[in-house]
């Protein structure tokens, strides 16, 4: 019963995201156009950057299907039949890894065509009404939260299926052997993820600090300005950084823990009776599965009135579907779940109801992150004013708080993430640590329409710039982005939350493969272990920034360039070669991410082949513990100095071109890569980390 | 044999400390003065910084004095007689506590005395030779240098013979017993070590900021103006943060890892016979005695002829007295050390040659971390010219540029403090680790010299630009201080080094004396622990940086309204109000330094009484992890900017006054709370909360 009422839900997300995406397609640009030319501009604009991104899309995949082929090779020789079952283990992994690859890379792309469908509707629809306009954006960003959702389900569950099938009944440990070999499908989907966040980190901030340093500093242009070459380009980037990027991170935390979850709950659950077993085995999935539903249902909350209720409605969203997630979730514990329990034969007997505090700990620590976050990084708030208060005093004073501020901000989120561990732990073992991952990540379906609601609101404000569609349309589109942005830190502390847990989880699903029950910090090479751990999201977040600088370097000249040697651009009336910037941010964001890439990729690999397995455990926990507090950290800082200089703004402190607001510039321009580089990498680095470890466990034990 | 040789030890270092001490007050002022008004300004100059200074101490000693009388009233009714010896352990305890506050406090005010006799003669010195006024700032570095390593070995050894002496003979775990009051020392240095790097490092820059932010950049007058209200604040800011603070902090240093050192000595040698026993256990304090003999040779290597190699002549010092310790260590180890040892009855054996593997890793990986250092915070290297060079394109690329070195100039530190841990356990168990401390910290005395040096030069070319001295004087005065600055920095990686390994000393002192073995990180207690304790180290810098804040707006204000109501004071005709700034610096700096301290005093003794030791060894881990790696990345960071802002100074890229100077000029101010703040302050915290674990483990068991 469970696997096919969990592949209707994989298909009923689907069908969603295609209706949404057929609404959204279906807005026709022409109208209400005031003019045939503002239809003109807007397709052209629009295509300019859908094009920009689809050729990034192009680049990036084909880095990464070579890299990924590689990988499945190495996959394919290295991980060893430890179970002496005679099968083809590597071969196994290697396809399981490929699929995950696929999809990921298949989410990726979805998201990035409804994007960049979406975003000139939505302008166009602005036209119309806020409520309009919204409802355009809100259900681009819908496409892509049930697309992916329901391509991870069901594409863990046929992986699942198919070496069920294939896989001989007699095996000894059979239900282990499966898990293990789709834990290749995380793998494969965290690896995309990493080029994605990554890359498309570095590309987004790149064309955003080149297009901003030269345009709106030295050539004193405005944002969104047509004449700036890099504004398509930082359209693009807003989309590869924010909806592919993004949505490859959460697309790997969904596959991770799932994956995590059943490798434990496999040994967990091996005594079960067989017609309870399955229910068992698949109680992961079954969650992500009526998420589904309760996203969808939360989806009719979000009915925005009036321009600055934006924020409240998608507020409104997220503590909607988490209340129906733990009413739903309780009963299917309920069923499906065994009364009793325990991990190891003989081991702690946990319960049915542990098992519910741990999915519920999960969700609502999840819910909670995402709100301390807000009160972080919204400027209704004061901490955020403070930030631009101290912006009176010059750039260095405003840099010193917002950095402040996000240490500061990172403390209570570490703490919800430790209460959260000690719940799922006591009260189901390492399967509650999952579990509680599983529960974070239960309304991931309208988290991610909620996150990519965003940049296509920021692209909507910026093509109606470019289109001149006139300050009345904009006004609307800014009450639009304003929101978005609030919620894009939210999303980022929701994403860290959940790779944290799926990291401890993934380190769980590890250690219960390697048979380790003692990591002891006493040990020399546990302890060295964590140093080295600790230092390498240290290291990680250096090469990033530096990536992102070099990269805008390149984009500052090429700007600068255009402005010498393009004749009456800054005039007006010649036009300005995008296609230009739009190839340097993407060659240099394929550059530069091989370096961290390899760092993250190889790490893992090194130590757990020369170090062992205890010192890999004390990486992984070591680089966990930094790499969550410099994540969140950075991320709210660069939110808060955003919405610091977007308070001042406001008219606030002498409004926009005081000296105040100039400050407040530089906080923001250091934010741009610690918010939307940097910080969301780390989760790709904690969890990737985690789950190498786990899938080539056999080749270092 | 071993007691007398000490103590004379100790008394040796104190007459060389009163012999420079001697010879830097018989400097005359007068000598080869252009007029008497020089030497009257001079003199009143002086007078006010040293005024300024011993009110900053006499108020922040009174604080510390009730703080200091109402913990040993704590210690004296919390700790309780563990051994079942039927001894005051509160009482003895309470007074060791005491004793050992007294001497960090007796240190600092040496330390301060010395410095603001030594500044003006430095400037002085400086009318006659380069060679002349190094000598005398050296010298005056020195007093502290040998001032306070005297008192520490002098003070520890008397205190051991104290309790010695009066504690029964017959007493079970009578060794142990008096190691356990000893650690009461440490614990009252490393007190009055947080209250002195904490305030003082508040107070440091809140003049610096407050002095620049109005002086330099709104009334742009040069540094060091006597027109200048806050500049006399600067200038004792100086004294009170890098001597004062910097001395309590590795006096602290000293006293903690030779209790901890002692303490895991007095259970691994209980079976020594008598004989030998003395020897083994005065091992650490032997070690720091011949350090003194080291250091002493080592002084005479430094003789700088040229300007440009002041810092040659000063690194010189530091290989020069490490090679020296290296070869005065072996045979000291082979006479003291037991041929072979175990911690615990039947557990590993232990060699003499392992001991001296142990304190040479420290030594060695000491000079080394000085030496990344230098490397990441010179401006004759690569790292801190791509910071000024990404000064070029504004204030926020320099921002990203430096941050990014900070993070990763902490990598190779952390590595080495691994591998360090990793030989000291190997060779010699946890008394390894302890022993590569003290080694570390063996060249204590040629180190705080160096670090005494800085200030003292620092404060001579503020001297001498206030009294008006000439370009020559200030040109030599300038040599002696750009070389000051990065030994700042050299020292800053020292103490930081020497505090990890310090605090991991006095941890596994902590974790020995609860008869612990085991910390497992699956125990999600111990999770949890590492979890908040990761997330202090950011609370506490948080903290630091806004006090910082506070504190220097406070400065501003006060400054903007002596140059708004004081008529002629910008002109020059009126005379500035200095006190009220120091009152101002002093106020806020005694105020801010509450809170962090509550912090990393009650956070150790709230998570041992209530989460119990496992969790508390969970949180000590942590918070040194993080907090090794966001002190060094902060210091460095601090560090590099201040470089590159000089770099620039010397006519590169535009030089002095251009934008990109500007540009370096915020990075130089973020800079300051880091480096002088907020980095430092955090090698208390995490020694200070493992001694207090220590100290108090009896409690929380």
């Amino acid at each position: 019963m469970v696997i096919p009422i969990v592949l209707g839900l994989g298909v009923f997300s689907l069908l969603v995201a295609l209706m949404y995406a057929r609404q959204v397609a279906n807005v026709r640009i022409e109208d209400g156009a005031s003019s045939p030319e503002e239809v003109g501009r807007l397709k052209e604009i629009s295509g300019a950057i859908a094009e920009g991104a689809m050729a990034f899309l192009r680049r990036e995949y084909t880095v990464l299907g070579g890299f990924m082929l590689a990988f499945a090779v190495i996959i394919f020789f290295v991980i060893k039949d430890v179970h002496n079952v005679s099968l083809p283990f590597g071969a196994y992994s290697a396809i399981s890894f490929l699929i995950g690859a696929g999809i990921s890379i298949l989410s990726g792309y979805i998201g990035m065509r409804i994007a960049t469908i979406g975003n000139v509707r939505t302008a166009a629809a602005a036209r119309i009404s806020l409520e309009q306009s919204f409802s355009i954006a809100f259900r681009s960003g819908a496409v892509m939260g049930f697309g992916l959702t329901g391509l991870a389900v069901l594409g863990l569950m046929l992986v699942y299926m198919g070496f069920d099938f294939f896989l001989p009944q007699e095996l000894h440990n059979r239900d282990l052997v499966i898990m293990e070999i789709l834990s290749g499908f995380g793998l494969g989907g965290s690896s995309v993820a990493l080029f994605g966040r990554v890359g498309g980190g570095i590309y987004t901030k790149a064309a955003d600090v080149g297009a901003d340093l030269v345009g709106k500093v030295e050539a004193g242009i405005p944002e969104d300005d047509p004449r700036n070459p890099a504004v398509i380009a930082d359209n693009v980037g807003d989309n590869v950084g924010d909806i592919a990027g993004m949505g490859a991170d959460l697309f790997g935390s969904v596959a991770e823990s799932t994956c995590a979850a059943m490798v434990i709950g496999a040994t967990a659950f091996a005594t079960v009776p067989t017609d309870m077993k399955q229910a068992a085995l698949l109680f992961p999935l079954a969650i992500s599965g009526i998420g589904i539903i309760a996203s969808f249902i939360s989806l009719f909350f979000a009915r925005p009135k009036v321009e600055n209720k934006v924020e409240n409605a998608l507020k409104a969203v997220l503590v909607i579907s988490t209340l129906l997630m733990l009413g739903m979730v309780y009963p299917l514990t309920m069923n499906m779940v065994p009364k009793e329990f325990s991990l190891t034969a003989g081991g702690t007997m946990y319960t049915q109801m542990g098992v519910f505090y741990s999915v519920a700990a999960g969700l609502i620590s999840g819910l909670l992150i995402g709100l301390i976050t807000e009160y972080y990084t919204s400027h209704r708030y004061g901490p955020v004013r403070q930030v631009a208060n101290a912006s009176k005093t010059g750039a260095a004073t405003n840099i010193i708080y917002g950095l402040a501020l996000g240490y500061n901000s990172a403390v209570l989120p570490m703490i919800l993430i430790g209460i959260t561990v000690v719940i799922g732990y006591h009260y189901a073992g390492m399967y509650g640590i999952a579990m509680a991952a599983i529960g974070m990540l239960g309304t991931i379906a309208v988290g991610l329409t909620i996150d990519a609601y965003g940049p296509v609101s920021d692209n909507a404000g910026g093509i109606a710039e470019m289109a001149e569609m006139g300050k009345d349309i904009r006004t609307r589109t800014d009450a639009l982005d304003a929101a978005g942005n609030t919620t894009a830190a939210i999303g980022k502390g929701f994403a860290i939350g959940s790779a944290a847990l799926t990291s401890l989880a993934l380190t769980s699903a590890f250690l219960t493969r390697a048979n380790i029950t003692n990591v002891n910090v006493l040990e020399p090479q546990v302890m060295f272990g964590l140093m080295i751990g600790s230092a390498l999201p240290f290291a990680f977040s250096a090469m990033t920034m530096r990536s992102v600088g070099l990269a805008a370097l390149a984009m500052i000249e090429e700007v600068r360039r255009q402005f010498r040697t393009i004749p009456g651009l800054l005039e007006g009336k010649a036009r300005a070669d995008y296609a230009k910037c739009v190839e340097i941010s993407t060659d240099a964001s394929i550059k530069q991410m091989i370096a961290p890439g390899l760092l993250v990729i190889l790490s893992p690999l090194i130590v757990g082949f020369f170090g062992g397995v205890q010192m890999l455990a004390g990486v992984l926990i070591g680089s966990l513990i930094t790499g969550v507090m410099l994540a969140i950290s950075m991320a709210n800082s660069g939110g808060a100095w955003d919405n610091a200089k977007k308070y001042i703004e406001t008219g606030q402190l002498g409004g926009k071109g005081s000296d105040t607001h100039k400050a407040a510039v530089v906080g923001d321009t250091v934010g741009d890569p610690f918010k939307d580089t940097s910080g969301p990498a780390l989760n790709i680095l904690i969890k990737l980390m985690a789950i190498i470890s786990l899938v080539f466990v056999p080749f270092f034990l």
